[in-house]
This record gives structure tokens, C-alpha cells and sequence, in this order.
């Protein structure tokens, strides 16, 4: 008899609490206090005109009942708007879901579209929780490899495309590389999965703060888009509303139709405050928005510089953009070990590639995922001189590691 | 080739939201406004106090970050004290998980204890989120039938025991009955769970306005009893904060270990001024939640008083407690179609018991469930008399339905 294995069971521990256990027990002199680059997520509350306006919803008795379950209709309505604006599109609230999150919103999208034994091809390195979705629900994650600029190719893809595939799923600008995938790729990734008959998932949550001007692609623009696109969208980073838990699902009202089955069974409805925030900033925020992403581009160019320090040293900058860089290091030892040894000898958090790509890939232990959205550039500097200094075993190294 | 079916595919659409499109396109004279009984979710903001403190919480800048995967740790301490002192127990914060609601703590739960092909008894009538849930995740739910007093019976349960049952879930008092369980009752389910080495998971949802004194049962003074129970709880009920989404598992903590996967994946947190409002909630508001219990039970008096005037007229009521009454009707037509023509016709909005049994199960079309929270001792009199005066065609009566 083969071992009963629960859905939970079929995946791994969340790696963000095993990661933040490291940090036990260890002290950060004054002198040098740790600098944590393993999360994207804000460390700040959001502006204060939004807590102000926020405080406000709480007289509103509807902020603490329950509502539509694929969530408000005002904030439906508006992101709908926002979308088309942004991506040159038509869109309607029809084809606009709210979720607790953005994560939920990959879970019911997945539970909308696949079952035990389909399989999904998902870029690597990936996003862990978009891994362990597919272990629980017993979906095989089809590893597709990425090019030397962390790219990953339709033409590689094809090939990995069996009678069991029902979608490819992209993350851009990407978690955990940075990368922001050119248009063309998108637009190649699209003519491939309505070609294969698969939904093309694209994870927009970073779109606030793509480098590029305007649209990161034109997909919206196409004819019958909504058949193979799928977006989803997170307001946690652009509003700083983590805590209230805020996301949404653009895809086929036939689709929402499937993913309102999950949300009122897992959720009910996304929670109220958060949503109503999130439909203030669109209306209030975009200026705020603009500023904050100015913020984020200057600190990765501060990132972009300060490689020129340890590059000498055998560190390679891999990806970059969004709230991520991703550094191959130079060392003996593998990033697995590495990390929390960084915590313990040189104060500095990030997380190892491990924790975003298969047990069987090797480029795990080479590499770092630095999260810098919430280090200012005068702490960027640190961090480079840091790393600078370590003085570990190198790769290729004939002293012992 | 067999079609293929995802995971919400596997299931039917949620009730709630279905229910609610009878209403449209009627209008309700103003000397007759619609008698809502379909749902029992709280219609009022929660009591003042705990509105101005969530307002409080609003500064600090921890109310809108990411917070444990498991909880507050405040909160599952509180949860833990109360639920000892509650039940009798000694429940640390270590066996207390913070979840988005209590339907996420039932789709948690399950995901942690069963897979693909397993199964789970639910005594029927049941509550449709959670045959939905196990329908999702390909888990089998299999009936278990309650007797003429809406108790499910452990002897009953045994015969249905296979080698792929993973648990029994129970939800008491209970929804969509009302029933409150007899301890002996749960208590011969745990001795029968235990010996079978499943799950007893109990759902006490309206703990808090059950008409008995003290504990509902004793299973917490039992040694090992978390190698078998598993409780759930919601705090939307108790503090009327249904908006903010906050519920709870209370079980072993190897099992909350397996829970957390799932809430990082799907969740990364229950919202976190629900939490702080929970935890306000549990420090200050027990007897604030004594009065509304008390209220609870007053207006559960008026059903049982007011059946005085449609019992002569062949109805019936089969279940009462908690928010809910239980009313088997007497007329030719069932209640599927029965519940519509009840919202345009008397301006009375219950849901049918089809809602909430297996499809084969007839006795879905003989009742209608109302939830009677929301409505006051004037408004249950008028709906009895509205209840009274319907001359539809009665079963067994010779005049065509």
C-alpha cells in the first residue's frame, strides 16, 4: 500500500518563514545592522491621505459586511477602466475578478482551469507559491527553462507542450529575477498558447513598476484576447495594502464565472476595507504611484552601479527590474548554506535561488534573489561594500570551502 | 475521450449569489418590504467601541503589512485562553491557526488531511460550501443522514467507514439546521473517529449563541484529543465582522503545520485589521456578545411561538437553533421552484433545502431553511402571517400545483 499523502503533504514548507527563522538568535551590532533583502514586500503604511480616507470607510457600515463575490462593483469598474487605459484595450467589469490577493488569484485561476494530472509550464526560476499551488493540487509544474538573460522562449516551450498541458504561466516583470519580458515574447508566448489551445497566464503584480513607458505589450488590443489571456494583478505593492489583502483576476467572464465557485467557497469575498482602499488609490493615487516607481528605478540603477564593485570579485548580475535582482555569486559554497551564513557573518538577509527552481537544478546554489524595493540607495552602497569584503573559499578555489 | 473537467468545474455554482438574482425585477410594496431570511450573515456594523478602536489601528503601520502565516501571535494566544477556559481544555497558541474566514479554515483543514479519491462523511443537510470544497478537491462526500431530530448518529456513521475515509465533519449547532448536538452525541463521534483513526473535524461557527450554559461538550479534557479533533471557528459572527474575514482552526500542531502551506500559498495572511479587531474583539466585547446571544435566543423563542399559528396548516418544524430554523412545508410544489415564487408572491426570501442535500435526496424539495438573526420579534410575526395566508395547493391536495 502506497502512503497516504494529503494535499498539502505533495509540497514543501513555505520558504519565507523558514528563511526569517534564520535570524534567531542572531544580533546585529548597532554599528552594522542587517539589511533584509529576502522580501518584495512594503515595510512601510500606505500614504497617509489613503489611511485618512481608509479611516473614513469604517463609518460606512457595508466596509464590514459581506459583498459580491467576485468583489465590489465600483472597484470592478474602475480597475477595468485603469486597464484598458493602461494597455490600449477594451476591458469591462464583466471581465474583472477581486481576490484576496494575488496569490489567491493564481489558486482559483489554476482551480478554474486544470485537475489532478493536467500539467502547466512554469518559467524557471519560479515564484515558490505558484509551484506549491500546482503540487497541492496535483498539477505537474512543467519546468521551462529561461536563456542566458532569464528569458524564457515560446520555441523552447513548444517542445515541453504534451496532451495534458493547459497553460503556460509567466511572472512579468518577473519574481523572483526581475526580468521585464520584452513584448515580443508575450506576444510569441500568446500565438502559441491559442495555437496549443492553452490559457496564457501572465502575473502583472510588478506592472506599476516596469522601466519601460506605456504598455509591456499589446495583447489586449487582440481580437478574441480573452480566450487564451489570463491576467493577474496584485494592489498590495503599488498602495502598500499587504496586510488588507487585495488582488484581481482579468480574464473571460466564462472563466470568473468558474473562479466565483472557488472564492465563495475558499473566501467568500475579499476583505471589504482593502477592497474599497484599493478603489480609492485608483482614483486618488496615480501620482503617488508615478513617485514611488521614480523611487524604485532610481534605487535599481543604484543596484546597476554598485555591481561594478563586486563584479571584480566573480559576482554576475543575472536579472534586474521590478523589486529584484538576481546575482550569480562567486563562492565554494552553495547558496542554500550561503544564505543564512550572509545573515550570520555579514548582516544581510536575501534569499537562495534554491528556494526558485527544481531540487535537480544546480543553478539554484549558484545564485542569490536580492529584494530591494525596501533599501534606500545609502544602504544599497553598504550592501555592495558588504559583499565586497567577503573573503569565503571561490568556486574553483583550491582552499577548502 | 473523457471531457475534461477542473477542479471548479467538478462542482455547482454557489447558491448564495443565485438565490440572490430572485430578487431582480421585484419590487416590494412599502406596507409589505421583503422578509430576508436567506442569509445569515450579520447586516449591522459591529458596536461602536470596536469600530473607533479599528479605527485606532489604522496608524499603526503593522495593520497594513504582511503578518505570520499562522497569525497574530496576540490573537492565537487570546483564542487559545478563551477556548480553555470556554471548553475546559488547556489549548496553547501553538494549536491555533488564524485563517480568512471559516470557510478558508474548512478548505485548509481538508487540503491538509485528504487528497484525490478520498472521503469524508457530512451529515446532511449540509453546509453546500463544504460539499463544495471536497467536490474541488476530488474528495468524495458521503451522506450521512440524520435522524427525525436533524442528529447524525455515530452508529449511523460506523456502516459508512472505508479504507479511503479520511474524516467526519460536523458543524453544531448547525447550519442549515439549526440543531444543537448533544454531547454525547459528539462525544460518540470522537470515541468512533478515534478508533477508525480519522478526523473529527466540528465546525462551532455559532458557539457563541448556543441556548445551552457552558461547554458544549467535554472533548477537551480528553487526553490525545487533538490526534483526532479538529475545530473550527469564525469570528464573523460574535463581533459582526464578516467584511473583514477572520476565522480560526484549532487543532494539532503537526496538522496547523500542514495548514500553513496551504495559507501561504493561497492567503500569505488573514487580513490583519481583522485580526487586531478580533483580538479587541475577545478582550472587551464578551458582554456586549452575552446580549446579542440573548437577543439570539429571544428571536429563536418567536419561531418556536409563532409555528403555533402555520402548524394547523400541515408545517412543520424540524430543526432550531443557532441563526437558523428548519421548516418542512406542506405544499404540492417543492421547494426548489417553491423559494422564488415565496420572494415574489409573500415578499419572503428563505432558501430552499434543495440547496443543502445530495440531488437524489427528496427531501430537499420539502423544506425551506431561514436564517432569523436579522430579523426582529415584530418582523417574525408578520412573516408567520404571511407564511399563514398562502393557499398554494398542499401536498396530497386534488387542486393541480
Amino acid at each position: 500500500m502506497t502512503r497516504h499523502t494529503s494535499r498539502t503533504e505533495s509540497t514543501f514548507p513555505p520558504p519565507i518563514p523558514a528563511a526569517q527563522r534564520w535570524l534567531e538568535g542572531v544580533t546585529f551590532p548597532p554599528e552594522r545592522p542587517l539589511i533584509n533583502v529576502s522580501q518584495a514586500a512594503p515595510v512601510e503604511a500606505p500614504p497617509e491621505p489613503l489611511r485618512r480616507a481608509m479611516a473614513g470607510m469604517l463609518d460606512d457600515p457595508s466596509t464590514h459586511l459581506y459583498g459580491p463575490v467576485l468583489g465590489l462593483p465600483a472597484l470592478r469598474e474602475r480597475l477595468a477602466e485603469h486597464w484598458s487605459a493602461h494597455y490600449g484595450g477594451r476591458i469591462g467589469a464583466e471581465s474583472v475578478a477581486i481576490t484576496a490577493g494575488c496569490n489567491q488569484a493564481f489558486a482559483a485561476t489554476l482551480a478554474a482551469i486544470c485537475t489532478e494530472g493536467d500539467e502547466v509550464l512554469l518559467p524557471t526560476p519560479w515564484y515558490f507559491n505558484n509551484k506549491m499551488w500546482l503540487d497541492m493540487q496535483g498539477v505537474t509544474a512543467v519546468p521551462l527553462g529561461t536563456d542566458d538573460e532569464m528569458i524564457p522562449r515560446p520555441e523552447t516551450a513548444r517542445a515541453l507542450i504534451g496532451p495534458r498541458t493547459r497553460a503556460i504561466v509567466l511572472v512579468s516583470p518577473n519574481n523572483p529575477c526581475g526580468t521585464e519580458y520584452p513584448a515580443e515574447v508575450l506576444h510569441g508566448f500568446h500565438d502559441l498558447a491559442r495555437e496549443a489551445g492553452l490559457k496564457l497566464i501572465v502575473d502583472e503584480t510588478y506592472k506599476d513598476f516596469d522601466s519601460r513607458p506605456g504598455a509591456p505589450h499589446d495583447l489586449l488590443k487582440r481580437e478574441g484576447h480573452d480566450e487564451t489571456l489570463v491576467q493577474l494583478y496584485s494592489f498590495s505593492k503599488a498602495y502598500r495594502l499587504t496586510g488588507h489583502r487585495v488582488g484581481a483576476v482579468i480574464g473571460a467572464p466564462g472563466l470568473l464565472a468558474e473562479i466565483e465557485k472557488f472564492q465563495d467557497t475558499v473566501q467568500i469575498c475579499a476583505p471589504q476595507l482593502g477592497q474599497r482602499a484599493a478603489l480609492w488609490g485608483l482614483e486618488n493615487l496615480a501620482q503617488w504611484v508615478a513617485g514611488e516607481r521614480a523611487e524604485i528605478l532610481d534605487r535599481r540603477a543604484a543596484i546597476a552601479e554598485g555591481m561594478a564593485l563586486i563584479e571584480p570579485r566573480g559576482w554576475r548580475l543575472r536579472g534586474l527590474g521590478a523589486f529584484f535582482a538576481y546575482l550569480e555569486h562567486p563562492f565554494a559554497e552553495g547558496a542554500s548554506t550561503l544564505a543564512p551564513r550572509l545573515v550570520r557573518e555579514a548582516g544581510v538577509m536575501a534569499l537562495p535561488a534554491t528556494m526558485f527552481v527544481p531540487e535537480d537544478d544546480a543553478s539554484g546554489e549558484r545564485c542569490l534573489r536580492l529584494a530591494f524595493a525596501n533599501v534606500d540607495r545609502a544602504t544599497i552602497g553598504q550592501l555592495f561594500e558588504r559583499l565586497a569584503a567577503l573573503d569565503w573559499p571561490l568556486a574553483g578555489d583550491p582552499r577548502p570551502a
